[in-house]
C-alpha cells in the first residue's frame, strides 16, 4: 500500500490522541496533544503545569516522555496509514537537555538522517520485525533546541510472530 | 564536610519523597517512591497501573522519568547530606530499553564506574559548578536489567552564580 501522496493533517490524528490518552495513563497525566501530522514529521504539545519540576521549568522525565512519545507515535502513525499491524517499542534513545523550557513543551518528531518509511515498511512485510531511527527536537521561541533525542523504534508484527511460534 | 561514615537509608527519605512529589506533578502521577537510600545507591519504586501502556506493561516514558529521577535523586541527596547548596539538573542520558516490565517498577541508581562524589564534591566547591555519571538500572526478578540509563546530572551553585552575576 502506497501512502497518500499528499499527506496532511492525518484525519485519524484526533482519534489516535483519545486512544494513546486513554491507553497510556501518563499521557492523560502529561496532558499530550497530538496536534500536527503529515509524511515527515508528528508535533506534539503539552502544557507547562502537569510538566513541571522544582525550578519552575519543564521536568527532564516529561521530556524524555514527551520525546518518546512523538517518535513512537510518528512510526505508528505510518504504520496504520499503511494499513500495517505490527507493536511498535522503543529500543534506545539518546537525549541531551540543552536549555530550560519555561512555557508549554512542544516536540516535533521527524526520520533521521538517511531513514525511510519504504525501507522500514518493507523489511517489516519481509521479515517480521523491523527498526527506524527517528529524532525530536524540542524548540525554543529562537529556534534552537531545548531538547534532542535520537531513538530507534523496533516494530514487530505481532500476527506473524504468533504464527511462527504456533 | 565529610559524608557519614556509616550511612544507611537516609532519615531525610521520606521528606525527600514528600518533596520530590508535591514539586513533581509527573512524580505523583507516577506514585513514585524513594525506598531505600545508602552511600552508594537510591532505590525508587513505582507501581504499574499509573506507569503502564498500551501493551499493558510499563511505558517507555515511565521508564525513562524513574530512571532519570532515581539517577537526579542520588546526586541531590548526597549534596544533602553533604551540606551543600546546589541545582542538579540533567545535562544528557542514553537508555536501553531491553525487556518489558511487566509488574511493579524499580530502579536502582549508582555512580558510574570511576565517579567520586568527593571528586564531585571538590569541584563544586572550587568552581560552583560540577559534573557526574550515573547508571541506573530497572532490575527484573531474575535479576538482568529491564532497562539501563546512564546519565551526566551537573550541579550549579546558585547562590555562586548569583555572586558572581552581581
Amino acid at each position: 500500500m502506497t501512502p497518500p501522496s499528499t499527506p496532511e493533517t492525518s484525519a485519524s490524528l484526533p482519534e489516535f490522541e483519545r486512544q494513546v490518552r486513554k491507553e497510556i495513563p501518563l499521557a492523560q497525566a502529561m496532558d499530550l496533544r497530538f496536534v500536527a501530522h503529515d509524511a515527515q514529521s508528528l508535533t506534539v504539545t503539552a502544557p507547562l503545569s502537569p510538566n513541571i519540576n522544582d525550578k519552575g521549568c519543564a521536568f527532564g522525565g516529561s521530556l524524555a516522555s514527551i520525546l518518546t512519545l512523538a517518535g513512537w507515535g510518528l512510526v505508528c502513525l505510518e504504520l496504520q496509514q499503511r494499513g500495517l499491524s505490527a507493536g511498535v517499542y522503543v529500543a534506545d534513545s539518546t537525549i541531551r537537555y540543552l536549555a530550560p523550557v519555561w512555557s508549554e513543551i512542544t516536540a516535533v518528531a521527524r526520520l533521521a538522517d538517511g531513514e525511510s518509511f519504504d525501507g522500514f515498511a518493507g523489511m517489516l512485510a519481509v521479515r517480521g520485525r523491523s527498526r527506524i531511527s527517528v529524532v525530536c527536537e524540542v524548540p525554543l521561541p529562537d529556534g534552537k533546541p531545548a531538547a534532542v533525542l535520537i531513538a530507534r523504534f523496533a516494530a514487530i508484527d505481532e500476527a506473524r510472530s504468533r504464527k511462527a511460534a504456533g
